[in-house]
């Protein structure tokens, strides 16, 4: 199963000080990008896999869509309940290693941050597929792979004394163990052409891909987000299930 | 237009030095790769867009194919004919940038290391949605977007002493002028994401990416390969014109 870091009492109370845990959607720089990959949900179903701390959940409610969240850590859900009970939502726990969703249950397939958790993204692929109805839509984002490559990303200076990010191990897949909040945090690195040929190969047609960039607003107002330009950090990917004469 | 480096006297006399000019295919690491991606060509109609030395031509023809083979340079054509006249294949000079294929007239169109020398690759795509059949393939290497993000990719070491690639510039979409083989090469870098979306908002589906990464054959062969796993350098991409109810 997927390693539960969320419900380690030190990496939960560090998680919850970062603004897109106490802010929710707002504090999420990538959300109006992510946001704009999304179909209309009004009167739809959607399952939002690691929904954390259930922000986008209120927000798919709020649409006028009915929602599953799922995710490992009772923690969050304890703590997305207490934000705010909704009709339209009900929660999960599960580890998204092993979760099975009803079959063709959902109009999208949502997840945000949460598939590097996983070891097996191709199974993942396939069970999301398998929980679509066709035509429907797959959304998510990850940490992109050039930024997941290295278990502790890295930045240098180069010969010119410009800040650089030390790229390595791009090609070599597999688990990383990294300290973020805490130390041993284990997540995966895919190749970017490894999991859009999963996405493929399970029956999915690529719509879009977004490697995040804040624009000029977000640049100005917030001075960290300048090495989003050095390097891509988040991977947003919108795809659906490819209706087939078969359906 | 483009700029017609390879006509250039000291860059020709460098490129011709490479082993993929003096071997063709056998000398190109990722032919192999690049080749599993393309669609059987017996009696099939193929556009090479910057044909170069006219090794895939060759192929192609060999292979039962009737064949176009495009380039910007004149040396590069001239040397083409020369290395073997085959009755099915037809070379033209033409810049790329703009020139503009017979409308449903390939089957496939390919091309090897040229498209990152195009300013504007919004355009190319469209015109090669146009040149080819509904469900024609469309497959093409280019410089994977993280080598290209830099005019002059440049190694460092990191604190442990490994080797590692200063990524830098990755989201300053643009011209890159880089020393290569003579000085002031110009290029273009565009993001993994710019390119696939330009390709599915032209009207293509996407089959499959590969950021090449040479076999372990290869890597014991050649040592200089092992840079490789550091970083991608090569970007691989077969997509398809999506047949449409208006065909």
């Amino acid at each position: 199963m997927a390693q539960n870091i969320y419900d380690d009492a030190a990496f939960f109370e560090g998680y919850s000080q970062f603004p897109r845990s106490r802010e929710g959607l707002a504090g999420a720089p990538e959300w109006p990008a992510l946001r704009s990959l999304l179909p209309p949900l009004k009167g739809r179903r959607v399952l939002d896999l690691g929904c954390g701390f259930g922000a986008f959940c209120r927000w798919a409610a709020d649409e006028g869509a009915d929602v599953v969240g799922v995710d490992l850590s009772e923690r969050m859900l304890v703590a997305a309940r207490e934000r705010g009970p909704h009709y339209a939502i009900r929660y999960e726990q599960a580890d998204l290693d092993h979760y099975e969703p009803a079959e063709r249950a959902y109009d999208l397939v949502y997840s945000s941050l949460a598939l590097h958790y996983l070891a097996d993204f191709d199974a993942l692929c396939r069970r999301v597929h398998r929980a679509l109805t066709p035509g429907g839509a797959f959304v998510f984002s990850m940490e992109h792979p050039i930024y997941a490559a290295r278990a502790t990303p890295e930045w240098m200076r180069d010969e010119a004394g410009r800040r650089v990010f030390a790229l390595s191990d791009y090609a070599r897949e597999g688990e990383r163990v990294t300290n973020w909040v805490v130390d041993g945090v284990v997540k995966y690195h895919r190749k970017l052409a490894t999991c859009l040929n999963a996405l493929i190969a399970s029956g999915f047609t690529i719509d879009a891909l977004d490697e995040w960039t804040p624009d000029a607003e977000q640049l100005s107002a917030h001075a960290g987000l300048k090495d989003e330009i050095i390097r891509p950090m988040l991977l947003l990917v919108a795809a659906h299930r490819t209706p087939s004469a078969a359906n």
